[in-house]
């Protein structure tokens, strides 16, 4: 029985190019996002010669989350998981409605402590296994119209180091992504076309190599793990 | 008419002590909690000379909130808002429930979001006033045990930065208070009496001696504002 | 016998308020600078009933330090010190001499390391006292052009918390104020009239409103003292 | 001509694993350190089928680091530059001597600015390259006993963020990565046999995984570059 890796918020772009890049070193992908096609994603990986299945469930659902993971691990055991449910929004604090302000919690950190708190119980038990978690500039501070934005990807930062503290004496590695930038996909490149166009070649971020740095994480031996990792354009002001 | 304090979160220690700080200085305090006694801080205020009004309401209520801050509205526009609800708690990932996570979150940061958003409208059409958190350890890094209250906190914490960012241009000073160390009270010299005596004198934080810090806060010409501050006793590891 | 303040760097404009500041308190001001003029400083303080001493000292070494801390002890023990020597320079990397790089580094980390572990000495014996360092946005993070100037300020910031970790529990409160903004002097109104026009009343930080927050810094009792203050004009970015 | 590999600090452990890692891709390394041997790294690497250079250079003399990039680019273009030389010094600050100050300051800040000045230049012209800097912890916080090394790392950390941010737009790549924990090597296990015994296996770090960290950071695509990674053992406290 092969190893699986579950990626949650395996939308099209960067979720995706997560999942093939651990397909392609021989785990069964377990693909998950709340809506949205799979079947191309579980195609692809299959064309490519890896194992994948490809699972529509709602991270902020505390049954679904652990329905979810027990799928994951009928299949093999979770070797690798990946948070990266989004949830970027910008309002001025007067037109932040609270039913944004907990949806973008939800999204963002709810989300996030369920799905790590049910595979770290697995982890735990076996003594190994590695939980990324995808945060953006706004892990790092807070600014104007990104009360919520901010709020939920600094509570997700939260989690993850104190996961990290707790789980790694134990053999389980927590580390938090932050990604710095835009991320080249058709929606980005028709939303901010002059954006693309000012940065120039390798200005935005690719979703592949992107994949390579979570790849590269789960990868070190514990002796020598990284918490956190920044990723950016090189262009990317900062 | 007089302008008033409102202190969400007025707790019979920390937060009745910042409701005396600022009645000393003749404003109307309005205090609030979601339970809990408050006649007593009253009763105080008065016998100072000072002018109080107590208000049960739950800051993580929508309307309640709302309702809070159209009562403080009526006695006086508000000068100065100062958040203060707690929600501390410690549990290995693993026993961490849904509820508490949600439930600290609640009253850590979405709290603060309502009482922020809803003074901030009010002060944002005078071009003036005072919005301060109260913060904790937490609210700078993650800890074992700690992804919940953390969560909350670093939550705030970007809250607080974010509104200041944007309100600051307009007049309203938001600021973050890092409160970091046990804070003298029956209940801590009850729970941790070892801890009293190993520090000695001035060994854990006075009350008094906080609340000054957030008048001073307060009072800060805006030419010369500052966003955050940290207090710990002279003795505290950090 | 009175106490003393010993001010580093005390220049025309922040140095020459803070000093006024702490001799309105009754204390007796040691200003020292390495060049210009102190006596008008002196006069000003002695106009106002206060009782001061100018020095001329260069920071940046040993002995001259050690020589001011003498003789400022004579006059009495010093209860505060406030450490203001700056050094300012933007340059590319390219462009950045050796010398200039280590003179930033002498002006802003040197100067400061002689000054307060000379102070340190004498207050240590006492269990009593304050040390307070002048920072700038430049002590948290680098930036294009500021590789000598950001590398000083983070190091007297390291040094700031350092002492402030190793001296506490000793009951000598170190602290460090992050300037963030431009100070308004006759200087900087010359050199940027449009900053001033554009920024209008109270945009531009007065060395009287910062002098206060060293003041109250001082002040702290020592069951809840803060290691760290920014301040900034209520119009600046951030 | 094949590129080169500049590892300033080339000592016994890290520094020569990460000249090892570097030579296994095909790059002349060019080693350099102050004293000790290096002939013995030379010859591993030319055992090893790579290409490498010995040269003994004291970093903190800018007629030796002028030199030292010379030759190395005379060798080939220096596409990576290693910046690795330590200086770990612990004394209260009543007994941080001057010299001893300035002397970690030389070692740590002084150093990396020439080495990083002089092999930017260079990159500058080329509009590629990766330079990166050896930290630790104390590169993020001071701490007791750490006025000297700490104002020293910090200065380094401060150059490197000032330089990434200036230089990255330019197509060269400067990272900081921060060492956080014992490495193994001869010195450390005779000093702190307890702590190799408490932490089991893997619960050091292996200087051929921290040197795996430079080469992945080298290897990064423009589109996507990290500033800063942090490595320890998965026992760690932090």
């Amino acid at each position: 029985m092969s190893q699986t890796a579950l990626i949650v918020g395996a939308g099209d772009n960067l979720g995706s190019a997560i999942a093939r890049r651990f397909a392609r070193e021989g785990l069964h992908v377990v693909a998950s996002r709340r809506s949205g096609d799979l079947s191309k994603l579980v195609a692809q990986i299959h064309a490519d010669g890896g194992a994948a299945t490809g699972l529509h469930s709602d991270a902020r659902d505390e049954d679904a989350v652990q329905q979810l993971v027990e799928t994951a691990e009928r299949i093999g055991p979770i070797a690798a998981c990946v948070f990266n449910v989004g949830g970027n929004v910008r309002f001025p604090i007067s037109e932040t409605t609270t039913r944004v302000y907990r949806k973008v919690w939800e999204m963002c950190a709810l989300a996030g402590f369920l799905v790590g708190r049910e595979v770290a119980g697995r982890m735990q038990a076996r003594g190994r296994g590695t939980i990324m978690f995808t945060g953006a500039s706004a892990s790092l501070r807070g600014n104007s119209g990104f009360s919520a934005f901010a709020g939920g990807k600094h509570a997700l930062r939260a989690l993850a180091q104190s996961m990290a503290r707790e789980l790694g004496p134990q053999g389980v590695h927590v580390a938090h992504v932050i990604i710095d930038g835009l991320i080249d996909n058709p929606d980005t490149k028709t939303l901010f076309p002059d954006l693309f166009e000012a940065r120039g070649p390798d200005g935005i971020l690719n979703p592949d190599d992107i994949a390579e740095a979570y790849w590269q994480l789960h990868a070190q031996p514990r002796n020598a793990w990284s918490f956190e990792m920044d990723l950016r354009p090189f262009k990317e002001p900062w």
